[in-house]
């Protein structure tokens, strides 16, 4: 049974660091090729992280969007997942070390550790203000959210002074829009009829955007459509305002400070700190600035994609961290570690823009493929059709669409469960 | 909105302390009578017991087996729900204490505080050895058992001495005997396939019971039966293993120390001890001792129903903690409820016996009704069409038949996450 067995020690090792989007597709598009794969993550499952929104605001649970990456590799005979939290590449040595004291050799590498929450040097705004990067995050906005209304039914009912939670957001990109559509529909529609002493309609929601505008990665007038098909839900977007600082239950700009209930943080990631234990340049957001192959310079058998690797496209921005990227560069890195078995050399990675997408509430989003702008609802079925088809995971899908189908019938969601518990760890 | 306007102030008020099936079967049995209900429940959700074995080996997800109470009790007007634990009454002033210093005057109490793992004096096994009574429970289950199939195979892969995990489950009753059977499955089905360096099938799953055999409440032809079925998938099944201490990674009988990677408890459960907060007498396992109406002596307006009373059946043995019993009780009650406000004497109450079921892994069960004696296959599609049909919840009746119907079909189980994080509690 061992992997390590001499028939399968001939074949060229392919570790991979990551089974997100980047990592399960290499792994995939290395089925066929003559090299044994391994496969690390800390977590046991992949997760379909455009989605983690709607396990954060009880639309969907937990294993709607992510799944066993055993369950997905496992029919994949040169495949060997590993549970395990990787703390250092010797890319001299040409090993992974592993959290715990093991190392793994390899003979080709491919770093795909994505992102997670940065608060620009803030980091004990964390406390107050989480992100959403992870199952485990969601879980803990799902469940602030729920106990925020919670909180302000038992005070009402029992005559002390009552309102409505205030919910803050902030960061207006795509995460903080989706985010925020979907808080104020919890409130206006989810929760219609549930409470006695509030009124969860009532509740406020807020958007805060530093910048000028919501959502700049789109054109100026879909930005402005995200700002009134958010107004019709019912969130209030404040642009130009900047955090200066976040306390338990207050978050201050720089001319006000907004007492509030729950604040989220969805306005800035950087690559995982995988990175700086590499040794090669990385961009300020942590970011391995790869060579035309996805190579780390000077290393031509060591590849870094998706949210950890700094690229620039042909207009000479980088890349956004976003799913298609991490896939295309995954493909193409197999490709070249295909090309490289065979003795030929590596190509370089062109990347294919396939447009961007944003969902606002239920039946709202904008998209943009090229010139074509799209908003509302029909910006929101092509937002629909592109997730579920993506859901890696047939029963996924086909649970997802009922549950989603049966949601949008009826308003409910119930996924909206509060389960407090202290988790024993991984040894 | 308040629910202490002046109008509702003048009819009876009625709380329920508990939302299982007894207290939501209560409240909703009162729908109709002219009193307003408050439930109290120190989650947010009722949870379908009768299936968090399904949860704690991964083939069904929490939100599939746990509702929102606000969702399942939302359009009845007449009642309030409230997220508050109590932590006494007061049977005399007519007031239920709750934690945080609140407290809630009734003119009715129901009190369906429900049953939690008791280790017979031995709490210290608690950590060891969990207990399954809450989603909570099943959650830690699940993490514990994933990561005993993980760490084997980390050390498998590694090289070190590694053999698949040894599972024990402690007590043969309903709850032992179903979660044996789902952990035989998992290793051998389920699993199968995905490992590299261990052979999952080879898992042992072990179930002790101290007395002479296993599902004592069954009659011995399907005590037998079921020794039988669990052998079939690969269960031992040790009667008369009594044990004596429960250490990590071993446990201890007379005259045996078995090491094992998880060990789960199913081997007692007391009534929750809000009972004793109460006052009058309790029986040995802390449930208390009801009048025949289901009041408590003494106090006509107060009552206690499902696993937290006693009450004896025509054959002089108490009812067992099941939840027709508790659905049965609750109907009683809301009737004597509805004749006291209409100022009628209560009815005492008469249970009536629907027979009993225990499942087997997939599609194997045992079933007793009356005298009729069922098994195997037959006996687990009745036990399929009683839980399908007693989910509370339309979208999950419909989901969990999608999730069991694609499970039983292809042996897969997507809710098989590790998801370790630490919960912010309610304040």
């Amino acid at each position: 049974m061992s992997a390590e067995s001499p028939e399968r020690e001939r074949r060229p090792h392919v570790v991979i660091v990551g089974a997100g989007f980047g990592g399960l597709t290499a792994a995939k598009a290395l089925a066929s090729a003559d090299v044994r794969v391994t496969v690390i993550d800390r977590t046991n499952h992949h997760t379909f992280q455009p989605l983690l929104y709607q396990v954060a605001t009880a639309g969907l649970s937990p294993s709607e969007i992510a799944q066993p990456i055993r369950g997905i590799l496992g029919s994949q005979r040169n495949v060997t997942v590993r549970m395990a939290e990787a703390s250092g590449v010797d890319l001299a040595e040409r090993r992974v070390h592993l959290v715990g004291g093991d190392d793994i050799a390899w003979d080709y590498l491919i770093v795909a550790c994505g992102a997670e929450t940065s608060y620009f040097g803030h980091d004990d705004w964390s406390r107050s203000a989480p992100g959403l990067k992870s199952v485990e995050d969601a879980l803990g906005i799902r469940q602030r959210v729920l106990e925020a209304f919670e909180r302000a039914e038992n005070d009402a009912v029992t005559g002390h002074p009552a309102q409505p939670p205030c919910l803050v957001v902030i960061g207006g990109g795509p995460t903080g829009v989706e985010l925020a559509g979907a808080l104020a529909e919890l409130g206006r529609h989810v929760f219609r009829r549930e409470f006695r002493g509030i009124d969860p309609s009532a509740a406020k929601i807020l958007l805060l955007e530093a910048g000028p505008r919501i959502l700049p990665s789109f054109s100026d007038d879909l930005s402005k459509s995200a700002v009134a098909q958010l107004a019709d839900l019912g969130v209030e977007v404040r642009t130009g305002a900047r955090v200066s600082a976040i306390e338990p239950g207050v978050v201050v700009l720089e001319h006000d400070r907004l007492a509030c209930s729950v604040v989220l943080w969805a306005a800035g990631v950087a690559a995982n700190p995988l990175t700086r234990r590499l040794g090669p340049p990385l961009d300020p957001t942590g970011r391995v600035v790869v060579e035309r192959d996805l190579s780390i310079p000077g290393h031509p058998r060591a590849f870094v994609i998706g949210d950890a690797a700094r690229f620039d496209g042909p207009d000479g921005h980088p890349l956004p961290g976003v799913s298609p990227v991490a896939m295309q560069q995954a493909r193409a890195v197999a490709r070249s570690i295909r090309r490289s078995v065979g003795g030929e050399a590596p190509l370089p990675f062109v990347y294919v823009d396939k447009g961007q997408l944003a969902t606002i509430g239920r039946i709202r989003a904008i998209a943009m493929v090229g010139r074509i702008h799209l908003s509302g609802f029909v910006a929101w079925m092509a937002w629909l059709l592109v997730h579920i088809f993506y859901l890696i995971g047939f029963k996924n899908r086909v649970v997802v669409m009922i549950v989603w189908a049966w949601s949008y019938l009826t308003y409910r969601r119930g996924s909206r469960l509060i389960i407090a518990r202290e988790a024993p760890r991984l040894r």
